[in-house]
């Protein structure tokens, strides 16, 4: 059935602090795409846009910040994927509304998206779509860009003053952003003084980077870290590191004399610069950019040097999903059923305590296949538990646990995968074909998404749908489990998680198998 | 709610000739992406694929062909986009059917992307996506991505028997691919005896540029140019023409000696080098590439060499939209409404004779506003009609006629422009938010729909809900009108068309304007 769509020359029109912008309006939901919230010059921090004259288009999403390396279509029915035109000046957020009345106050969700701190959009998964959570919820939804890999972190500090930020002019983006939410958003139905930053993986960790941050104290009021607790992932941690091996290095390599031409030369010279010198550079244990740097402005790992003040008051929910980076084929059914090849494959993993680890696991997990403990993940629960406990110490804000262990109905039954809980979180599985399971999906989704959207409302996640979901404490993670059945279990799977770690082989090298396979060559 | 998704390790899995593939199915539909249909070294011609064992997956779109310039985001509520990795490694086709059944014998209609034969994909607009048609039509709906630009079009054949149609070889991919659809589209409910191409701009080029293929006679049977017929667009259509100054041109630009380098040599160096002496080799009036080359394979243009034995046994279905190129901003209501002002803007578009075209539009077009005048096309409808009329010519097969002059709710009211048809003819208007008109786009799109539908079924585009829809004669234009009331008139246009045509400035200019308003900088 046609949908109600309104786009006129002066209607929706919202009047911002730097000029009038001109979005459209389907089905009751004011959408702007492309808002522009600030320019950066190359390594430099981010400024306030130019005001200007009339009205500008909000009708298409901006640019995306350049990569390292060119994206590979993969795994696109476990991750459906939007890609777009490219270029550094990427600060460009997008909103989705139901008011445009200052007096609306509704709460604001800002999505922060993933890739690391190297790629990603805010619009590359097709879930990212902010709709359907804005019209559920009655809630402003708003996706951002940001720069990127070595356009948003890299060290020049040790060359020069205004270089001072350049390893976190990434974060510093975000920051205006939520500046720019600060200044604008009441005008677009949005509560300035209710925001919540929510993000998975990479976006994960910017959610946390954030609240490590002074310079955002006040523009966010709680935070949702999905899979974003992620170990041995974000380097440049400690204060003592600089840019100064990496640049030099680049600087080699690129016959160049002065710090100042990398701020000219095109991005793609500079990449494959960067691409060929990292790894000799990393492989001294020397800083080479990418991820955040702490430093007077980014404060570090909370799980390293403790939560700021303003951390501390900040509620957050954080959580993973079963298998996160188990991306390999999952098993059939006839491989399911032969207990002894399942056994052989066990001891092929995890070695001679991976029967002991399937029996933790069978424990833990009577309702699923024993087979699963071939795809669970540790790498991202384990540090996950660490933050939540530690944060937990801190009672004065709510701190909430949850993990996904549903199983999809995908390559006949595969637990939840990196990224899987998105489409729930925004309400959109109804945009993603491997995520619909007929008297399962909308139930869970609705649990999810009422879930996060409470959290954002009041801080507390509980909802009607689901039991009662307490804030943890420093020695009780009270996990909410969302699946077929959703539950709270309580330290529930330590000891597991400790000897998979143990046990486990890095989890980064799987994800190669599957995309060979996705795409024939 | 839910949908109905399935994929499992073995289903569904279709035996094609060179293998098995698995795609998955949802609500009904069964779905294949970015099967490989041919493999090709560059600038030659395209091979079948290898055999395989086992079973492929075809669950990713496959890459898209590079481009010579990065896309730009513009009009998006216009024409929404999809973005994809590149690599010239792009010979991949997409699959939407209802039935895996080899006796099901399905109508099957094949669409070819617009983009010229320069850039684009068979997923660039989200207006492409094949489910709904197939789903509502019962037919197999395939798209497929091709060679493009000097990788698809670039004359080497001054340098060698090897490179003799590496003009052609973007064309050669899609016979490749009609290969492909022939021996294989059995098993995927599809007759291959009933194959129907339909394209628009450069997809509608690709389909008479087919017509015009020996190679593909009999591996279709019916062709739309949507439009797709289009004034000094088509370049190198002489057999005179051959790449000699171009390839000099290349080579002396990159110091290479070898013209085999250049089928090595990184693409963004090719392209690069192109884009700098392209422009001066196009002004000497040599062939420079780009497009399809005439020779003994691409017989030419019908317009100037007639149609081959076989063209004139094709049914076909030719249409335009009123606007086309009017991507300019629409006029305020209340500048529509202030007659002096639209006739200073009339008479600075087209001199003194613009009152004389003013009257003209108003006499053909009694319902649309007189100002529309200002954004109506000739440069696709003139030989459009001229494309018609010569086809005509041959009564053993149907030619019919469309135009649509819908006025879109955009922008306080815009006349149909270039690739608004296309979300009316997949039953994809609900997938596209400006093409919402509730009362109208449903049925408006039922119209279409259908007639797209019952011309693939038997060549007659005829439908229930339409007035009856003669074919055309050689002196006979009889033209369905598609806006909120269908019609057929006969000839109706052509005088208006010709004045403008002659009064007109070049439209592709007028694009710009609107790019650089849709994009904050």
């Amino acid at each position: 059935m046609a949908r109600n769509f309104m786009c006129t020359k002066t209607d929706p029109v919202v009047e911002t602090k730097a000029g009038k912008l001109r979005g459209f309006q389907l089905d009751g939901t004011y959408v702007f795409h492309g808002v522009k919230y600030a320019d950066a010059k190359r390594f430099h921090q981010p400024t306030p846009v130019e005001p200007w004259e009339g009205i500008k288009n909000a009708l298409a999403y901006g640019y995306v910040c350049p990569m390292l390396q060119q994206d590979q279509p993969s795994n696109e029915l476990m991750v459906p994927h939007r890609y777009w035109p490219l270029d550094e000046n990427c600060q460009y957020l997008n909103i989705w509304t139901q008011h445009l009345d200052p007096n609306a106050k509704k709460p604001v969700l800002v999505w922060l998206h993933g890739g690391g701190f190297a790629a990603g959009s805010s619009i590359e998964h097709i879930a990212y779509e902010g709709e359907n959570m804005s019209k559920y919820g009655d809630v402003v939804v708003i996706s951002l860009n940001h720069r990127l890999n070595i356009l948003g972190y890299l060290d020049l500090s040790p060359f020069g003053e205004e270089y001072k930020n350049s390893g976190n002019a990434g974060n510093a983006d975000m920051v205006a952003a939520l500046q720019w939410i600060h200044e604008n958003i009441a005008n677009f139905g949005g509560d300035p003084e209710n925001v919540t930053l929510f993000g998975q993986s990479g976006g994960g960790m910017k959610v946390w980077t954030l609240m490590q941050t002074p310079a955002a104290d006040g523009l966010f009021h709680k935070g949702v870290v999905q899979s974003g607790c992620i170990d041995h992932f974000v380097s440049g941690n400690s204060t003592e590191q600089n840019g100064k091996a990496i640049v030099t290095a680049l600087l080699a390599e690129l016959k160049l004399d002065d710090v100042k031409a990398l701020e000219t030369i095109p991005y793609a010279q500079l990449a494959a610069a960067y691409n060929k010198v990292a790894p000799e550079v990393a492989k001294t244990g020397a800083y080479v950019g990418g991820n955040p740097l702490a430093n007077d402005w980014y404060l570090g790992d909370p799980l390293e040097v403790g939560f700021t003040e303003h951390a501390k008051t900040i509620p957050v929910m954080v959580g993973t999903v079963l298998g996160e980076f188990s991306f390999m084929p999952a098993l059939s059914e006839e491989e399911k059923a032969d207990a002894a090849l399942i056994d052989s494959m066990i001891e092929k993993r995890y070695g001679a305590e991976g029967k002991k680890l399937k029996e933790m696991f069978a424990k833990v997990y009577p309702d699923k296949d024993v087979s699963d403990v071939l795809f669970m993940d540790s790498i991202f629960r384990a540090p996950s538990t660490d933050f939540i406990l530690k944060k937990a110490q801190h009672p004065e804000s709510g701190t909430y646990s949850y993990m996904m262990t549903y199983t999809f109905p995908y390559d006949g039954g595969h637990i939840a995968w990196h990224c899987s809980e998105i489409p729930f979180v925004f309400h959109n599985t109804s945009l993603v074909a491997a995520y619909n399971e007929p008297g399962v999906t909308d139930l869970l989704e609705k649990q999810m998404c009422d879930a996060w959207l409470n959290f954002a409302r009041d801080g507390k996640p509980s909802s009607e749908d689901l039991p009662e979901w307490p804030a943890c404490t420093a020695d009780d993670e009270a996990t909410m489990i969302f699946d077929k059945k959703c539950e709270v279990r309580h330290n529930y799977d330590h000891e597991l998680v400790a000897l998979h770690k143990k046990l486990a082989p890095s989890p980064w090298s799987h994800n190669d198998d599957e995309e060979e396979q996705q795409i024939q060559h």
